[in-house]
């Protein structure tokens, strides 16, 4: 059994649904977004638009379109007409693939029947007797027959595949009478009879809305009666008696008799398909999915074939390449004798598709034929479905397969080299959130498959990560020093921490969402995390974690896993992440094809150089503030803090300027040739402070100051609202000493740069402006220290540092006319943006984001993927009136969402020159900025 | 000596402003806003234009006007070209009275001499020898002349009063020839060295920047050498060696000779004046104060005339009407044989000009005269000086006189009944904001001038307070039921303290802003508060307040005047506001005159009732938190919050909801036949809770339930930005129960009154919405309980009650148009919509805005007249969106700002329905409401 296989459960998620250990995998890709069809984005739905557009409805000329291998009028590009099933099915039978003839009923039918208010078009039934004629014709069977009688399949089908439809019913056509004909055709009565009780149960089910279980209370007691233990176990005698045991259930919950006439079942199948468009489920679905824009189903109506008549008869289902790694190789698995319900049972191991040869060499090899015409056609692997009846393949279904992200980065370059498909159409063709997958580490499938999951949290940061517990910053810092492996457990994060989240291998927090401190700051490193695992309660001062009633201590080994949230018990093996060549070929066409700039957000030299080595054109957001917290620093940086006036502050800020020149020397070092952005002091004071008591002491001891000293301070820091106080520009307002600090060592650092032939290219951006006259202030404050400097350094070469500013308070959006006047540059700041223009606090938001998910409130975390709408109206209007105030502003992106696609998609489409993103995240900006620029083309 | 009168203060603050006692009338003047010209806001300047206009320069064809008896050219409508002391000397001219005759340099002239780069135009000099020699004429005497030299004064004046610019340049013309000259012909040597000293010292000091200290030490010297203890007890020869001295001065300092040529040292002072148009203090002013559009100073040279010339001259200063009161009868004082300068020195007391007669009885009465000519002329209240030289009565100045509220509504109502002014003037005459003073108790002058001031907080909510210190809610609370009168002292206030403030008689705190928790409480009641007085270090726990080294405990008595914000030392007398019958006359003509709606922010059925007598017609903020804090609700509201599941959350709210339906009812029934908008439950519920250990142990046994669980949910509850946080309308979503028991009390209590035949007009108002879809969530809710609670009750009739929402958060502007959709209101909470838009915590901001105001990045503060560039955008364009998707949306706005009067007017312009303020602002937001409706006729 290759359950264990993420190709099982890309395939057959649906129908295996039931199976525990697929069931742990289908969650998990659940939560890795867009992995579904990688085509998804290029289809025909409409995301997130405000108001849905109405059809106006007009009775549907033709109605049905017949599919057969002597006459196929749909075509493979007409998925909105007919579905995607109905399309592919019309598009198999064209190019010749042996597919069992039917007719597909158009999803415009469906618009024009629930237009009338549910009541099927005049016509419709005439062009379904047609179309059942031809099917007749051509099969030599007939439908009720008493002889070899037709049976067919009803499904539906939309241009977007959509779960809370009405799905299947088969083996319609079965009557009292035809039951017979078949067992006497086929020659076999269970099978017959086997048959005509499924009917009965899906009909009344599905189509009448009977409760399964009455059906099952029956099937139980005849299983009872023949002291059979399972289905199978029943003989062809309690089978007949089931059937009519099935029709009573039927005739008392439905009122009336289950239908005798073929075509009323297939006219009832039709109209129940029909109905399941607007049932609630479908409706909420499409609503949540932002899907508008579709007619309706349509409905495919399709001769039925058996797996399940003999050894000669099997089903399976395959890729055309291996949708795990990529590899160029057919892969699937079969089951001789068996229906796809059989395997849903789990009774039987599927076997591979590499051992068909043994069993029948022949359909082994049609089938390979059948994958490369596929291929050859489709242009893209494709995942399909197949039944071989009595020795003779046929093709149920293909649509193109869902694949991993290392997958689809090899299947798209090399089916470029096997001009299969253009270079464009390859970049096209991979999620680019699925590079993330390239570039991590990541548990083995086996040791996950036996380790045990204790708790689930939010796939802050993805990555594998392995370690005893540390409870606290410093506790992390010393024992990663005696040269352990730890993983930092905290409630939350906050600054203090820093440091001690720098060594860990790994952060779990029990509080906190996805934009939490812990997740910002271990994304931005690219350092698994895994945030809000409330079932973990912490306690730091005993240095324990419990769940569940069991107890972990320092001692204890977890391992979490940042891409799906997972928490197990013990240590886990890594495997490294191979950056591919494919992936590496894919990447520089991307930057052939592309025109937004990606930029990356980094504080040190080595984020610096590995954002280098990922593609990133420049430093968009260099944040100073976690500068100070290290070592000594932070010494400097608390006297700075505990001054009352400014001579001791000045005194102070002279000690941090070397290490802030060091720092920014390293930077411009890493980034030699391309521009950096240095973020000016953002965060409050306060958050340079300790907050218990026991530390400020530590601190005051340190400091030689008294420990009352100290806490007056901290106290006199203390604010309601620290998101909304005296920070970003403000600091620089109230104590400009700092930011002449700042800006002298950024000068320095370049000059000592240029010195040494490097070319260094600083930008200073000004933090949390909302008017233009801050902005002024400070801008003016900047160019007077840059022409000090340049004085005293005696430099006479080229020095032009471009001074600009953050948007991310909505004022400053509202007023950036006026401010452009005084900036070189906008970055926008999204997510401060974001907190101020929704009133929603990061660290505050998951006490009702979960209620607002689930009420459909949102549509997602506002912090993951922008508000388009509101936030996103902002950044727009900012962008269009700072240019017009200033047409060479430059304008970038720097929050969280410079990573997220739909978001990069919506700032190149308003104008924006770059966008900055955390180092792993610019492959993915990069892919996002090809696909878009290929797009607009 | 009636210094202590607000009279002299208003009329003699410039000149006094060394007199101690008046120093600090001055100072509360300050404070109050818009207590200057009364006419200011329909004056020619432009506040807050974000970009000011340049004129395009011209050099003036005519650069002076002349004036006097025989010939006037300048007229009193010409205060842009002439200044508002030049137009005004013109007039009064013009209109027969006795002015010295001179002649007035046009403002133009200024902005020419700038636009040239400080050179005086040509042609000017010209202009002035020939205005010189008209006057030479007129006078019969000649500038600088050896006999009976004509003295002329320099005097600086734009179209608006402003500080920081070169003021006046008195006794121009004297020489060391024509000193003896004036000596001859006045028959007193001493009176003409004196006023030549004046001059150089004058002259050097201001127009040719030497410093005041070197004449001052010079001055010193003769004194000491003549033994004198004062200026007057310097002899004549005296005089003449200190002229000596002087002219030594001038000439070490300045580098030439004190200038003998009389037509040099006018054009010197003209050009100084010039110059200092645009000295840095004056722009600095103009920027602050937002005043553009002014080309620049205008220049007067007028005769000099002198009080100080026996005992048959002069000075004094009177008001047409008695500007403290309003009372219709001739005010002012004067001085015998003096002038201006000798007030100054404080030596001798000015005598009230009623006692005029017995010194000269012509003069008294045609002061008198002039006193009716003016009042006919200006038909406004003037402020006049005069001097009386040798029994010749000469005006020097008359403006409209700064006035109390009080005076303003007394004056206006009796002009109108006078037949001088209209309605509609005396609508447009009263300044909005001083109708406060008309509605509040005070302290007596008398009283606060013999008090010890201690310390100077923020003049949070208007009114006196005395009491002794309580340092708790509790402890207001009992000692108040005790008999006591109270202060509240508290570090800051949060909603727990509420009952305390409730019952103290005043509330002070040493932290927060004029929008604090205190302040904004406060003023919502009408309660007096300090807020803010940084010297007050007060300790809770020891019960005890220090300033300044002194200690004050719960036995202390003080005081606090919330107009002024001093802290005074014991219990000073309170005087009633008396509502004259002219305040409820002029309230009558302005609700005749306006068209914008004005209601109330009030939460219980006092403040409504209140709120009514002061003209709300309705209630457009309706808190709901406040409620559940007294007596034994808050045990069900924390029992609410305890809950972990909804059946027990349930049961809590049952315990709450016949409180709030009566609460309900009361104010209802208060405000019967108008709107009541009541909102919903805002605040995070950790506000409920209390914070410290012992409370919650309290609580715990209260509850029944164990500390570490009250603890707990405390913890659990804690949020980093609570403003950002789980409040308002995300309540309401996660806990929908709490909303449908509010729903519920509302409509119950809405029927019960209608079963009385009380006209209850509730409106439900869902707070912090963010998206149209919590809104459209919550209205069906509500709606669904609406219909629930009429079927329950049986109650047939009609009930409408339209469902709103307030629009406080950015994302709510930006998406009016959709939530108008499923909104039958909108509101303005421009409280957190300034928060939201500027990123500023109204609870922190005063860590930096003192630093802002004094740098001038903002013209005031923004949570007290509201931004219109940034956060009026917002307004607007929500008000705009919205009636685009519902024309008939109503439109009002319950913030802070409603009761400011820019605020107002910029509400009006953009179509809003209503403002909706704290009850003692409803006569104030009428008055604006009317003057803008007659602004826009």
């Amino acid at each position: 059994m290759i359950c264990g296989d993420p190709v099982r459960m890309l395939s057959l998620v649906e129908c295996l649904s039931r199976s525990g250990t697929l069931r742990r995998f289908s969650r998990i890709l659940e939560r890795i977004p867009n992995l579904s069809d990688p085509n998804a984005m290029t289809q025909t739905m409409t995301r997130r638009s405000t108001k849905q557009k109405q059809r106006s409805s007009k009775a549907p000329t033709k109605m049905a379109y017949y599919f057969s291998p002597t006459r196929t009028e749909g075509k493979g590009h007409q998925k909105q007409l007919l579905g995607g099933k109905g399309a592919n099915l019309a598009d198999m039978t064209s190019i010749g693939l042996p597919v069992p003839p039917g007719f597909t009923i158009t999803t415009e039918t469906c618009a024009a029947y629930a237009e009338a208010g549910n009541v099927l078009p005049s016509g419709l039934m005439d062009e379904v007797h047609k179309n059942v004629r031809m099917l007749e014709k051509e099969t030599g069977k007939k439908l009720g027959a008493e002889s070899d009688p037709l049976l067919v399949s009803v499904r539906s089908g939309a241009a977007v595949s959509m779960p809370g439809m009405m799905d299947t019913v088969l083996n319609l056509g079965l009557t009292d009478k035809s039951v017979d004909a078949l067992a006497e055709a086929t020659g076999n009565h269970r099978f017959a009879y086997d048959a005509y009780r499924r009917l009965i149960n899906m009909f009344g089910d599905v189509v009448m809305g009977v409760e399964h279980e009455y059906f099952e209370a029956a099937f139980d007691k005849i299983k009872r009666k023949y002291k059979a233990k399972i289905d199978t176990d029943v003989p062809t005698a309690g089978m007949i008696e089931l059937c009519d045991e099935y029709s009573k259930v039927y005739r008392k919950h439905v009122g009336e008799a289950f239908p005798q006439d073929p075509v009323r079942q297939l006219q009832y199948s039709i109209e129940a398909v029909f109905k399941s468009w607007n049932s609630p489920k479908a409706v909420v679905y499409r609503r949540v999915e932002g899907i508008t824009g579709l007619p309706g189903t349509a409905v495919n109506v399709q001769m039925m074939v058996f797996g399940n008549m003999g050894d000669d008869s099997g089903t399976g289902v395959a890729f055309t390449r291996n949708p795990s790694t990529g590899e160029n190789k057919f892969y699937g698995e079969f089951l001789i004798n068996a229906q796809g319900e059989d395997v849903v049972a789990g009774i039987r191991t599927p076997r591979p598709v590499s051992e068909m040869p043994k069993w029948n060499r022949k359909v082994h090899k049609q089938l390979l034929e059948i994958k490369d015409k596929l291929e050859a056609h489709y242009k893209n692997m494709q995942d399909i479905e197949f039944t071989i009846e009595r020795g003779k393949l046929y093709m149920l279904q293909t649509r193109n397969g869902k694949r991993t992200g290392p997958a689809a980065v090899k299947i798209a370059v090399e089916m470029v080299k096997e001009k299969l498909i253009s270079q464009d159409e390859a970049i096209k063709r991979v999620p680019a959130e699925h590079l993330t997958q390239l570039l991590l580490p990541s548990f083995s499938d086996a040791d996950k498959k036996s380790a045990t999951v204790i708790a689930e949290g939010l796939p802050a940061s993805p990555g594998a990560a392995t370690g005893k517990l540390a409870f606290s910053a410093e506790e992390a810092v010393d024992r990663t020093l005696d040269g352990e492996d730890v993983l930092l457990v905290r409630k939350e994060t906050s600054p203090e921490d820093i440091d001690g989240m720098h060594h860990a291998r790994g952060i779990l927090t029990s509080t906190g969402g996805m934009t939490s401190h812990a997740a910002v700051v271990a994304r931005g490193w690219g350092k698994c995390c895994v945030a809000g695992a409330g079932a973990l309660t912490i306690d730091a001062a005993k240095r324990t974690v419990t769940v569940n009633g069991k107890r972990y201590t320092h001692k204890d080994t977890l391992s979490i896993d940042g891409t799906t949230g997972e928490v197990l018990v013990g240590e886990l093996k890594r495997t490294a992440p191979k950056l591919s060549g494919e992936f590496a070929t894919l990447m520089k066409w991307a930057d052939e094809a592309r025109m937004l700039g990606v930029r990356t957000n980094a504080d040190t030299p080595a984020d610096a150089k590995r954002a280098r080595e990922f593609g990133a054109e420049g430093i968009g957001l260099c944040r100073t503030e976690h500068m100070f917290f290290e070592g000594d620093r932070i010494s400097a940086m608390r006297e700075m803090i505990l001054a009352d006036n400014i001579k001791d502050r000045e005194k102070a800020l002279k000690k941090l300027l070397p290490h802030q020149r060091k720092d920014f020397q390293g930077i411009f070092t890493a980034m030699k040739g391309l521009p950096v952005t240095v973020r000016l002091l953002d965060p409050p004071l306060h958050e340079f402070l300790p907050q218990d008591k026991k530390a400020q002491a530590a601190m005051a001891k340190n400091l030689g100051v008294s420990p009352k000293q100290v806490e007056r301070r901290v106290a006199f820091l203390h604010e309601s609202n620290p998101m909304l106080g005296h920070r970003g520009c403000r600091l620089a307002v109230t104590y400009p000493e700092i930011l002449k600090m700042q800006v002298r060592a950024i000068v320095e650092a370049t000059i000592a740069c240029k010195k040494r032939r490097i070319d260094a290219r600083p930008e200073i951006m000004i933090p949390l402006v909302g008017t233009r006259d801050e902005l002024a202030l400070l801008r003016k404050l900047s160019l007077e220290t840059i022409k000090e400097v340049k004085k005293a350094k005696k430099f006479t070469g080229k020095l032009e540092i471009p001074i600009g500013t953050m948007i991310e308070i909505p004022r400053a959006a509202l007023t950036a006319e006026e401010i452009a006047e005084v900036a070189d540059f906008f970055s926008f700041g999204t997510n401060d943006l974001t907190q101020l223009t929704y009133g929603f606090s990061r660290d505050d938001i998951n006490t009702f984001l979960p209620s607002y998910l689930e009420l459909g409130l949102l549509d997602g975390d506002p912090f993951q993927s922008l508000d388009q709408t509101g936030v996103g109206r902002l950044v727009e209007l900012a962008s269009r009136e700072g240019r017009r105030s200033r047409a060479d502003l430059k304008l970038g992106i720097c929050g969280e969402h410079g990573g997220d696609p739909a978001s990069i998609r919506f700032f190149e489409q308003i104008g924006l020159d770059y966008v900055s993103c955390s180092p792993f995240r610019v492959p993915v900006a990069r892919l996002v900025a090809a696909q878009n620029a290929l797009a607009s083309r």
